[in-house]
């Protein structure tokens, strides 16, 4: 599985004292961190409370990329600062997120092509959150159906089902696994299939972690191709290092997880 | 999902020490631990070592059942040994296990049949283990046949695709998780399904509750009903109950794990 590590996000305090203050040693730290416990990308998103977030953005992406040569994915809901992030980006970049509203896909889909840039697209649009499988299954392939008529390369194109919280959403997980399975078989080739982990714990007071790696044991059973996650929590990357040796991703032996582990 | 607990088992050595000796406390206490941590049934074996394997399942039935009255699953190769247990029976029984075998099924289909126990039939036959997804399905629809065919009710077959090892069965595991899926679409009612768990980790010297977890979530979520398993283990048992959260089996609170754990 891809694992994009989550932690360079403005929501968290740290790092949005950190872009403040354009502390870049803290924010490269934190990069280093995440790719020494096996994250191969790095999302960086400039939080809510960044005044500047077209500057903040570019600062981010030069700040990590002098560091390290990962995959940047630029995670903002504006095309303006995902555009300054991958003028900016001399590493190979992933586009976080289009919707499937059609002149968010235009946008977007036209900012990938134009930068060679990987792209996530969620299943949902100005409508909302699906409330079915039909209905997530249908804005996905009006995804997909776009990117092939723009000639996007449908192996770039990362779909995420939209993870809803258990707290508020528990009725909808079984089907967000089984859409993951759906996703695969919407075109050949297959697009990707994503999700933002940490959504399915969100609001949780304890926990959190049980939840994450319970749930992406099934989403990899599923068929899941990345995960944007914390690498930092060790209970989860033995999880994912164990289901993929249960699904033959990877080889036994019965040193698997420690030979394995990052750090 | 329904828990039968595995720890009565003449190959765990206290186990066939207290068998050999008579120690009826310490079966007791190995029934009420398992029961205490969320077990629904308990499973029972005599062992390798057992010199009297009939006498040995009678005394087991009834000391356990002197102290519960949780459903008794009755585990032996030998029809003989099962037929004792099931005269010995009053709590509810369940036969561990036939073979997709005609001969075996003409016995224990029928012992289930008289005794009014559920029975699990194990996917495979005098060939060995099925080598594939397909193998498989066949086996478990031949049992599901010969029991429709005899009237014994589906909704009390326990189909086990026979977990094999990741140490040695590694390629096998994600067929095996989609035969959960499969073996419940055989017939109408639905034949239950069921697992070994902890066969999955057998021979791995360290990590045993990790492989086990990562795979009962997966299993979980291709809809198993049953597993025999080690209630004992702490980290397994709250990754079932989080993942029965996930797929909606359990009501989500935000004490859902405190309140649902047994001891």
């Amino acid at each position: 599985m891809f694992i994009i590590g989550e932690l360079i996000n403005g929501m968290y305090r740290q790092i949005a004292a950190a872009l403040k203050a354009k502390d870049a040693a803290a924010i490269q730290n934190c990069a280093r961190q995440q790719l020494a416990a096996g994250a191969q990308a790095l999302d960086i998103n400039c939080g809510p409370g960044s005044a500047d977030p077209v500057r903040d953005m570019v600062w981010l992406v030069e700040t990590v990329q002098s560091v390290a040569a990962s995959m940047i994915v630029l995670d903002a809901s504006k095309p303006a600062v995902i555009e300054a992030g991958l003028q900016a980006a001399r590493v190979p970049t992933m586009i976080n997120s289009t919707t499937a509203d059609r002149e968010k896909l235009e946008v977007l889909v036209g900012l990938a092509r134009r930068y060679n840039a990987k792209l996530i697209g969620l299943a949902m649009d100005a409508r909302g959150i699906p409330q079915n499988k039909d209905q997530r299954l249908e804005l996905a392939a009006s995804i997909v159906s776009f990117c092939a008529e723009k000639e996007f390369p449908l192996e770039d194109l990362y779909l995420d089902p939209v993870l809803l919280p258990v707290k508020v959403g528990q009725a909808h997980l079984e089907a967000i696994l089984e859409s993951i399975r759906e996703f695969k078989i919407i075109s050949r080739p297959s697009p990707k299939t994503v999700v933002g982990l940490s959504n399915v714990s969100q609001g949780i007071p304890a926990v959190r972690s049980l939840i994450n790696r319970t749930f992406l044991s099934m989403a990899a059973a599923a068929g899941l191709d990345a995960a944007i996650l914390d690498p930092l929590d060790k209970d989860l990357m033995d999880t994912l290092i164990t289901a993929e040796v249960i699904l033959n991703k990877e080889i036994y032996c019965d040193s698997f997880l420690t030979g394995r582990r990052k750090k």
